[in-house]
């Protein structure tokens, strides 16, 4: 018997993971550059706190998460999502208490038990930041900036913006009872979807793709911003405008969390097709709160790295060679065989990538591993070449040989 | 209510977290050298996987799995160890149909729960590689070499490589024998522990701490290897010895694992007091068939990461200075502020890690986060200079001083 991953996770192979480092090390540059630093939480949390922190009658809590009992009768749950660890994290070990802001980021796997579809996984996995202890509007606007930067420097185009403004709590309540008193009279011609958010989350029947034709004349939350929420929107566009981000006011976006005041945001790109989000995020005012700490603002975003790869290939994005060896030793007798285990090592303790055969295969199948390989040289020692302490360095792009010392080997391929 | 982190899991922050990720960026540069590639599978396997690639009597499985029942009725277990997912991915995914060798690592979460104690984590971590598809002892003794190199570039002092032949499955059975028949006399003055093991694995009884006093004269299984395992292990010997890796060969050296053929390794060091084991591994030409493969070898190591910062830490090794920013700006005014949000994001742009403050604090609680993030420069706005086009640039080591054009600064930060 053999056995198989469990369905809707994913193995990720070489060849493959390759770009997976790739955007990673992206992710990571970026946040040195933003002064954004790592926080890693673990990867199961006790299940309350998604409950307080996502939010009870949220689909994630309601019919996603991977929850189960540990052997110390505690409910536990996989992460299904990054900002309540991270927040978890920066109340308990009093983040909120040091002098300065406190920029975080995280890059791992989260895990929704979600309905099986392409391009959909069980465990999936994230690149999110979150900046806490600040109101100030430019904090927003670099949030927003870090993922137009991520998403530029990885390679995707066309990637747009939309930011809107979601208010505080009293304002959306007001806002609420504007847009059901527009709503109410359509329910019946609605979809069942929206029907169904009419009653628990009404603001994101505005989103809904199926019915935008029935919302025309429809109320604007932007209509009903204060002079607070006006007045830190303006100051977030102008930021965005002076750091050169091309950005679209979309007055209908709300992000599926509750969370959010004020700034909510969302890259799209153009997928297989369709225009998909391919992520997002908002200011959190009063989430550090809800979940047991002091009143501290914050504002974060998350991206999904599966769609930022999957976009990257479908738009034909170069990310190939990005695995090579920088010499491929090959040896001819057995005595020579020996000798290049000691060279071989001698070499990579030098800094350079270097393989070998391990199979006693013939000299052509050799060549052809170091031609898979990408080597930038072959090194070839035989029992009569070893005897004079010398070997053969070829230059795979020239073709180029010549003897080298066994001692100026490494120096022979460092100085190429 | 505040919520706590789950007991046995740790949250990495800023300032602990660097010197994780130093750690990991030797592991993978090491493994570029040495051309292992990484792979990544799931956070958890199908129980079952575990039960056949572990072992059903063994402590891990019997004692220590978070195992659960998703939402499809399946029995999935976070994975406790490394191995049975890799050589489950190189099983499914037919990598053995390759022509090379297949040479993996991973570095990631585990999970085992174990009953609390200092240094002890539920949620702890491993770098481990997997060479499969050979059975060159030069092959062993790369992976011993491998890991020797990770200890010693990450700084570790006074690391021991044990090594020890533990034959094949044949060999050992017979040895088995042997050592039942001189243990069997002392049962009664060994400890429990040995008591129970000599009736499960034998092998372990001679690695136990407590009764090394009463194994003088216990057979050795080096007496007992056949032909083909005694040149297999002086081969490796051969091999270590020629790359320069100081080992000491310790015949009682037997892995918590039954599944280990020909060579078992570990290294140890000074910790707090003690000699601990800090990682090992060894050859396991079984395994693959075992889960359901065809019969190729492998030969692998697992390093347990909390063990390696800690014995760093332990040991006084220079981890700090791993986080600094290249500028910290400074706005006094306004305008400045507004400009200061622009040409900050000009700056990460070009590559420059670069931070502000966004809490309207003072000028000199501004000079304090720069001296705290390690800032290079501080780089000074005000509204008058922004008129002129210029800013006060302050080299922090040396306290000089000069005011760039706004168009230079970007090369100013640079060209130091």
């Amino acid at each position: 018997m053999a056995f198989q991953k469990p369905p809707g996770t994913q193995d990720f192979l070489p060849g493959a993971v390759e770009k997976w480092q790739f955007v990673e090390r992206v992710a990571r540059d970026i946040c040195r550059r933003f002064n954004f630093r790592e926080i890693r939480t673990p990867i199961f949390e006790m299940t309350e706190l998604y409950k307080r922190g996502v939010g009870e009658t949220t689909d994630i809590v309601e019919k996603e998460m991977y929850t189960f009992t540990d052997r110390g009768d505690r409910s536990l749950t996989l992460r299904p999502e990054g900002t309540a660890g991270a927040v978890r994290a920066y109340v308990e070990n009093k983040l909120y208490g040091e002098p300065d802001l406190t920029k975080l980021y995280y890059i791992g796997p989260m895990f929704r038990y979600e309905r099986q579809q392409a391009g959909r996984y069980r465990q999936f996995h994230q690149f999110g930041i979150e900046a806490l202890g600040a109101v100030d509007p430019s904090l927003d606007a670099e949030v927003i900036a870090l993922g137009y930067a991520f998403y530029t420097e990885v390679g995707l185009k066309d990637v747009r913006v939309e930011i809107n403004s979601v208010g505080t709590p009293a304002v959306r309540a007001a806002f609420r009872e504007r847009l059901l008193a527009f709503l109410e009279p359509k329910r019946e011609i609605l979809c069942k979807d929206c029907q169904s958010r009419m009653d628990r989350n009404p603001l994101r029947v505005l989103d809904c793709k199926v019915d935008q034709h029935h919302f025309e004349g429809a109320p604007s939350i932007l209509d009903s911003l204060d002079e607070e929420c006006r007045t830190h929107f303006e100051a977030l566009q102008g930021h965005l405008t002076g750091m050169n981000i091309p950005y679209v006011i979309n007055p209908r976006l709300v992000r599926g969390l509750d969370y959010y005041t004020h700034t909510a945001f969302e890259y799209k790109a153009e997928g297989i097709g369709a225009i998909d989000t391919i992520g997002g995020g908002g200011r959190y005012n009063g989430l550090v709160a809800d979940i047991g700490g002091p009143d501290q603002p914050g504002v974060g975003l998350g991206l999904g790295l599966e769609r930022t790869v999957m976009l990257l290939e479908s738009q034909g994005a170069q990310l190939d060679n990005l695995h090579q060896v920088d010499v491929y030793m090959v040896a001819l007798g057995e005595a020579a065989d020996r000798e290049v285990t000691r060279l071989l090592h001698g070499l990579r303790m030098r800094g350079i990538a270097a393989e070998r055969d391990y199979q006693g295969r013939k000299m052509k199948a050799q060549m052809k591993s170091a031609d898979r390989l990408q080597a930038r040289f072959t090194a070839i020692l035989g029992d009569d070449e070893l005897e004079r302490g010398e070997i053969t360095l070829k230059h795979m792009a020239t073709g180029e040989q010549k003897l080298v010392s066994l001692e100026a080997l490494a120096d022979a391929i460092i100085g190429d």
